[in-house]
């Protein structure tokens, strides 16, 4: 008998919630187009917005000023536009400033020809190096547009938090207009847009425990919207076409009130992290935890061991049941040395073994992990004896 | 007690088959990122590679060839681009061609600025002006770039299906590229991409009984592809980037399986969709039959009633528990004149009740439109007497 395998790879994408599940069950029975006026429709519709409400409480932000799109990529794309529209009159947006560690959705620009986009640097401890932002951002030709900056409110590799109310001050400052991705933090962290932490906020469904399909741009008012980037139908009034996942998009509202409720329990993972964290410090002393200088996510753990790749770890881990992450899941099947570490000064080659924790790890899960991780030390041990 | 409602809607959106809702709830089970390494990630990547196969074999294409994206709206705002690579040498497509009776997610033009899209007219019967399409393309500046021709397969509205070859022989002798939306007609009509039939189809999972939030771009080769819409991981091999919805497309591959397999049941529906018909002839004489003079779809019927708001028919119709439309569900409640008919010359007001039929329709379905439609007519000759 196979025992149950063990995820630790929630930041890749988090298990469905029981309850966002019940939530896309009850929305697949109805099996209606959201935009139909017949009372099939209208049911769908109901749904729809009472997840519109639960993604807009999360983020303390008003119902109204919440868009769904199909993810956070989509919810980037949509954003990180030059064509912009306040009303009816157009706005442009000349260049996009990001940090170095953003995920790529971001760091990719969106609609921004890359000669528009400026990558700016972090400190090795992954914070954004706030001194750099302030003297793009004094360069900017306004002349042209007003600049837009991107950043992370939680890395998805490291998970260093940001200082996003200090980095709003500096773009206020300068008239420009900031996008935060907090995909990762959801969850995690509390949010709240109207204490001037942004202007539009990304999020996630599959991060947070809900299904796979659905995101959203949450804004703190909508007197400024990008132009669309899906055309087509009037849905989300004009500002994402497409026939909306109803089953998504309820199943994302039903994970987004466990998340705004939870945000304390996320902390309690804190204990677990660590226990995974000390497991790696005891078997390999001279592992280096990323991002442990900073703020941090309660959840995540993200360590190298010198002389070690990473994917040997995790392909070791993964033999063992155990599902962990060398880097980031955001293209097929490929592994390679993270821009992230890349971007904190570790190398250009450097690999590290990312452990992300969620609603369904046990203290049990972080001990198997800790048993498997002393088993691939003694094979390594073994190995060099054999030498 | 409530007597069940009787869906009349299947071109807004398809009830879920219970395979795809199967093939969903495995999926959903797994809870992993197709993009992990790791055994769950892996699990997870079977299930889309598998629908892969499945939507390439309902179009007779291979599966290489297939991009999954959000839905319809998202394929079509892919191809439509005048932004293409051919490998890794830029191909720009200057100018875009559509029929005057596309989806909105077509006429809107994508990608495509305003002054670069051209609306070609259609024939009182719904079809082509294919004369004109000629004309249009031997008019073409290939200096600049290709033309690029989207064209539906079959109309949502009126079910009228397009000579799609013809078409075709017409877009290749002019050296143009040919997408062809086939949103409404998979499962419907028989799909064979490699019969000269068009470049790219365009399709929908919850227009053939899947899960809403999956669509694709499936074609003929990937020697040319248009530059992406979603930027960020290398999912879908760079075509698409963004978590893949597993769930959906599981559920979208079922559905394509099943549509493959019935579409010479879906032309048994013509005669529920004949018998509906017969109702409205016999209690309405009057009553326009848009479309009836061309090939359509086995499931679609669409009528105007002179005198009669296509609205307030289908208000009252909605109140007898059935569930019909006026035009397309493409925009959130609204409900205006057809553009569709404007295009065929019914003038730009217009209005016409659609009734589509799909899997779960059964002749009690209809003789319950059929009844509800004859209190209706008595309703309306009452106000008639009492005036």
């Amino acid at each position: 008998m196979t025992a149950q395998r063990v995820y630790l790879d929630y930041n890749a994408s988090a298990p469905l919630l029981p309850q966002a599940r019940e939530a896309m069950l009850s929305a697949l029975a109805l099996g209606a187009n959201a935009s139909s006026v017949h009372a099939d429709g209208r049911a769908a519709r109901r749904l729809v917005e009472q997840a519109r409400r639960s993604v807009a409480a999360l983020c303390g932000a008003r119902a109204e000023h919440v868009v769904f799109t199909s993810g956070a990529t989509e919810a980037a794309n949509l954003l990180l536009s030059p064509e912009w529209r306040m009303g009816r009159a157009p706005l442009a947006m000349s260049r996009l400033y990001v940090a170095s560690t953003e995920h790529p959705c971001i760091v990719s620009g969106g609609r921004f020809a890359a000669e528009n986009v400026t990558v700016l640097p972090v400190h090795p401890d992954g914070l954004l190096d706030r001194d750099a932002l302030s003297a793009a951002l004094a360069g900017h030709d306004a002349s042209a547009g007003l600049p837009l900056v991107a950043v992370q409110l939680a890395n998805n590799e490291t998970g260093v938090i940001q200082p996003v109310a200090e980095i709003a001050a500096i773009v206020k400052a300068a008239g420009g207009v900031l996008v935060v991705d907090a995909v990762q933090a959801a969850g995690r962290v509390k949010l709240d847009i109207s204490a001037a932490c942004g202007d539009f906020f990304i999020l996630s469904s599959h991060k947070i425990g809900g299904p796979q399909g659905a995101g959203a741009v949450v804004g703190l008012s909508d007197l400024m919207m990008p132009v669309p980037l899906l055309r087509g139908g009037g849905q989300e009034k004009g500002h994402r076409a497409g026939t909306e996942n109803v089953a998504a998009i309820a199943g994302f509202g039903a994970a987004a009130e466990i998340a705004a409720a939870g945000v304390a329990e996320a902390d309690g993972l804190s204990s677990l992290r660590d226990r995974a964290e000390a497991a790696v410090s005891a078997v390999f002393p001279e592992a280096v935890i990323h991002g442990a200088a900073s703020p941090r996510l309660a959840n995540t753990l993200f360590f190298s061991i010198p002389g070690v790749k990473a994917e040997t770890l995790q392909i070791a881990l993964d033999l063992a049941g155990i599902s962990t992450s060398a880097g980031s899941a955001c293209s097929s099947g490929r592994v390679g040395p993270s821009h992230v570490l890349a971007a904190m000064g570790a190398g250009d080659n450097a690999s590290a073994l990312r452990v992300s924790l969620g609603h369904a790890t046990a203290a049990e899960d972080v001990d198997r992990f800790a048993a498997a991780l002393a088993a691939f030390a003694d094979r390594l041990a073994g190995g060099n004896r054999a030498a």
